[in-house]
């Protein structure tokens, strides 16, 4: 089992956050962070509960953490002298053992898959020192205080959070096995589950009793064999690459939403408040593929959070003069837009500086058209249409065309004032990315709209009723056809990433370093290092070629690879599988190899940035965690699907034997496993039996 | 004579560079700085050549301060005792007597303005001590050196410009009077002025020696005697303001090109090497209109310098993906552009800043138009536009064209990513100034090309054959009807300056102060203070509603005077002016007046910005002294002259009796005179006899 397993041999206060990410548990509906039990906010212990948000006055507004069930310690232990601590993410269980001068604690945790409201606690301590078990509110927050205590004894705490009122209840029961040690079950209910949290808290308690520590591990265990069965890749010959994808898998699924389509995947998972806990277009572009080739359910689900949340990039339209949807760059529950017009503070006058992520990556619109396309696409599930992907397509579109302006003497449409994934470059005119992805938004309207018309006229009928699309049919037509889509260079193959930036300063990656005045200074923003050159914080073109591959012939693709690759700082967690993808398909695994390393081990490493300016930005990875999996199956296994089916095109790192894994297809499994120059596609073969 | 003359008392170490701008000789050809005959580089002695510009290697391009004939000192004079300096701005003299330890020097100087290449210096000293005079090649220079010494003994020096090889000759003859006392005659010619430029140096000094100093001086007083018949103005009731607005006029004149339509008026006139000794749009919106009023032929040949430079803008219009004419946001001799894109250092990084003055100011094209209209308006000299103005007004009508983007679903054209004339918000769209003015560009080309076609069907036709403006014609007469100006709001009558601005923060200037974390910071550019805010460098709207004031109603411009006037730091010296014009306009001449006196007397007290972030931007401010002019004519008297004839509508400060002006309105000399409650325009009258 020790594929399977990140052990930690030693204790290290320095390495507490990065311990937190790396240990974590969770189920979508809630992220428990792995410290330990005796830990509280000053190591930044927490229970995240995801779609649960409260704005303190003047604040940001984020998730709550809610109080912390799991704590317990041993009145008097000492000193650590040794410990150790394994992360089972096989099925999602983390133990602990730990000598302390007076006491040996041992402790198993899980945060069950099969009830998501549940934690289970097994623990115990050697010697006679007082063992004491609560529930810890005094909790770790970013911008808080979120909430004020109802009620709170030993073993129920009931909150009600500042800003929206909604009451959180936190039950426990302890079944003390003998003096020292116990089983501690925990539930958790918002008043967004239910009308009753408190009674719903408390039942699933007594159930949890009932049924037993062993009995919930093996449902729990059992949902997780499941999800392994959908999701796992098996890579022969490189045991690093392995557990790294394994590891990144697992990561991914903490946050993945099972239980409900109200929800989605923050760009931090459910490792904490960073980010205020909003979902970014990673979700659709790095996360949701995944699940759409693995575990359709789940990408339904993080499509629907975005029908549910239409009103919200309605309302941002109209804000800033436009109509139709400009979804939320960070989204919370309602859709409204954690965003601020001051992300990033300026190291050197502490300021807040304006930045236009919010405003002007308007491409996050497009980027959920493209995610519910190849969703449809690939489970042929026309039902996300009808239950309302039809009018987030139709509203995306209404908001691009409501957003272009017509260039006469060009003749063209042109997309002004943007910002593109290169975050480093704001307020961009004709960005490659965006006005390609805007060209499908459109392109993906009028196909929706012909087969909702074609299929289901009444629906057709009742969509155009909402949103009086028909009116506009015709424009959107005529600025689909005339996009300006910026070109490959007739000589060098090139796509400039947009208006003048050939003209930009071409300096190198370790000059624009080399001026660096401030470890955490920000390279974006109104005088970053970064804005005036060609460096770029991400793909941006590559990632464009990236997904319109077949628009390209590989030497083009290649030419922007081998262009913009040296002038990408990769300071995004995006980056680096992107790249991969794109070296992987033009017959580069080995190159890729490195980058899609880099991704994997993110959250192993902790090797990513901890500050933009003065802000803390530490935490998991899921983007990077889908990013691996789509570098290892769309890169080096090279698997595209359509409408069509299932093509393959491997290009294997060299150290490389073999690789496997399941996808599912229009409501079929499959298997595809490359061994050497072959490579085989069986239906229905489950990879991953426990 | 007093009421004439600057006097200082003593001497001041600390204000050298202010007393050089305050005692400025000058006569469009050259200026010659204010500061002592023994002073040198460290005391910012120079003599300015208008359109001799010069680069070293990898910095700024700027003007060239000739080799210094007018170098002469005492030796062993010892420390000052007493001094006394006075310029006499009736006719452009500068005298001082100084009392050192060990000997009393005299002298008087003038740069002449009967002809444009001679300085002519009477010079004594008591006592027995050695004098020197000499030709001083140890020049100030901001960004040099620029030249290199071809030739040089006691009475010539010759040098050679790096750059482009320009020969500077510089001649004088000495004629000593006695021992004691000695003229000095100097000629200053250029390869640019003619082929053999030291010939022509030494022959003028040969006729100024034998003409001898008075009569130069009569010649050259006889000349600011006419420029004074066009340009004075009395002010009665009001010593202060009437000093101040002639100083002003004095300034102006100093730089205004009268030898030649090759050059123009610099922003910081012929004072040093401030700005690169460039040409911005100050010199159409702020000084033209003066001469227009009073000396067309001044601003005959300051329209002529754009059309002289047409092809620098045609360059940086294609330079930018445009066509037609954009000119130089900082014109040098070509029209090339000596404007960067980092023309401010940020005080914080001491790193270039990008700034958006050089490619987003694109009103310069519009202002120039504005000019030419007005003068051909206000003169009726038909010929400026056969002699290439007409040509000019199609290249800039053809840019704003291409500059443009039609917005398909409001059936308007707009202009976007824009920087007005408040340049701390940068890259807006559809400022209002920018916008209307751009309306009368395409108008005025329309206009213009009717004439043209009406009047001389000849030239009609060869600009045709040169432009090809026929093909677009149409297409500009679409625009100028549909280009959306911002309109006042139906219930306030506010203008929003551009997109978005109402959405700013509403601070106050005091609160924006109160932010300053270094007294140099500048407000504009990427991060700067005044961006997120609705704070104003300088009159945006306001200048934009006094340039059109026919089409708004009086309650409007109120209105937004009201509005915007707290909102704006002033940070130009073309602010105060448009403000003021615009109060006195309203009905509020003694709100106005306080304006009025700031713009009169910012070289009178140098209190002026000196700095914008590193960068040393101190001189003479020639708009604002037109400014002066403008406000207490079109201002105070409310003077409008059109295609009509001549209106006024004056509203004099409360302290004035009186005020009576000269000018010109096509072809005619007219004299205005208000006293009390009467208004009289009499024909040809000279208001200012000697």
């Amino acid at each position: 089992m020790n594929e399977w397993q990140l052990n930690l041999n030693e204790y290290s206060a320095e390495e507490i956050a990065l311990n937190g990410n790396r240990f974590m548990l969770g189920n979508g509906y809630m992220g428990v962070r792995g410290t330990l039990e005796e830990h509280g906010k000053d190591e930044l212990a927490g229970v995240m509960l995801n779609g649960v948000y409260d704005q303190a006055p003047g604040q940001w507004r984020e998730p709550v953490n809610a109080p912390n069930p799991l704590f317990s310690v041993v009145e008097g232990a000492g000193k650590i002298i040794s410990h150790e601590q394994v992360l089972d993410i096989r099925f999602g269980h983390v133990s602990r053992k730990t000598v302390y001068e007076n006491a040996i604690v041992e402790a198993d945790r899980f945060v069950s898959m099969a009830d998501v409201h549940l934690i289970c606690l097994r623990y115990s301590a050697s010697g006679d020192l007082p063992i004491h078990t609560g529930i810890d509110t005094d909790v770790w927050d970013i911008n808080g205080p979120h909430f004020q205590c109802l009620e709170q004894n030993e073993t129920e705490v009931v909150v009600k959070t500042n800003e929206l009122g909604i009451t959180v209840a936190v039950c426990t029961a302890i079944e003390w096995l003998n003096e020292r040690s116990f089983h501690k079950f925990t539930s958790i209910y918002t008043s967004l589950d239910c009308t009753d949290p408190i009674t719903a808290a408390r039942e699933s308690c007594v159930r949890a009793l009932a049924a037993g520590y062993a009995e919930l591990s093996e449902a729990h265990d059992a949902r997780w064999n499941e999800i392994w069965n959908r999701c796992d890749v098996r890579i022969e010959g490189d045991d690093d690459a392995q557990f790294a994808l394994r590891y990144s898998l697992y990561q991914l699924q903490l946050a993945a939403p099972r239980h409900s389509d109200r929800v989605s995947i923050p760009a931090r998972a459910l490792s904490g408040q960073v980010y205020k806990g909003a979902v970014f277009w990673d979700t659709e572009m790095f996360m949701t593929p995944v699940f759409t080739l693995t575990d359709p359910a789940v990408a339904r689900n993080l499509i629907m959070y975005r029908y549910h949340t239409l009103g919200g990039a309605r309302e941002k339209a109209l804000e800033y003069g436009f109509r139709g949807a400009f979804y939320a760059w960070e989204g919370q529950e309602h859709g409204n837009d954690a965003c601020t017009h001051f992300n990033v503070t300026d190291v050197f006058t502490n300021r807040p500086m304006r930045t236009y992520f919010r405003d002007k990556q308007i491409h996050i619109s497009a980027d959920i058209v493209y995610a519910i396309w190849k969703y449809y696409e690939q489970t042929n599930d026309f039902s996300i249409f009808t239950d309302g992907a039809a009018e987030v397509v139709v509203e995306c579109a209404r908001f691009f065309y409501s957003y272009a302006f017509f260039k006469k003497d060009k003749e063209r449409f042109e997309l002004l004032d943007v910002t593109g994934p290169d975050e480093y470059h704001e307020r961009v005119n004709n960005n490659a990315y965006t006005n390609r992805m805007v060209k499908f938004t459109l392109d993906t309207a009028i196909r929706v709209l012909d087969l909702l018309e074609e299929q289901l006229p009444a629906d057709f009928q009742s969509l155009e009723t909402r949103t009086g699309f028909m009116a506009e049919l015709n424009a959107w037509k005529e600025m689909a056809s005339n996009l300006w889509i910026p070109a490959p260079d007739p000589q060098t193959g090139l796509i400039e990433q947009f208006d003048g930036y050939e003209k930009l300063e071409d300096c190198s990656l370790k000059e624009i370093k080399g001026r660096v005045l401030d470890p955490n200074e920000y390279f974006g923003g109104g005088n970053g290092l970064a804005t005036t050159t060609k460096i770029l914080k991400q793909a941006d073109v590559v990632l464009m070629l990236n997904l319109f591959q077949s628009d390209y012939d590989v030497e083009t693709i290649r030419a922007n690879w081998e262009y913009y690759e040296p002038r990408t700082e990769h300071g995004s967690s995006l980056s680096a599988c992107a790249y991969a993808m794109v070296a992987a398909r033009i017959g580069n695994p080995d190159w890729a190899y490195d980058y899609f390393m880099k991704t994997a081990t993110v959250d192993l490493t902790g090797k990513s940035k901890q500050y933009v300016g003065t802000l803390y930005i530490g935490g998991t990875h899921p983007a990077a965690n889908g990013g691996a999996w789509l570098s290892a199956v769309l890169g080096f296994a090279g698997l595209h699907v359509d409408e069509n089916g299932i093509h393959l095109n491997p290009n294997l790192p060299s150290r490389w034997t073999g690789m496997s894994f399941g996808i599912e297809w229009r409501g079929e499994r499959y298997q595809v496993e490359i061994n050497g120059r072959e490579t085989k596609v069986t239906p229905g073969k489950e990879i991953c039996n426990v």
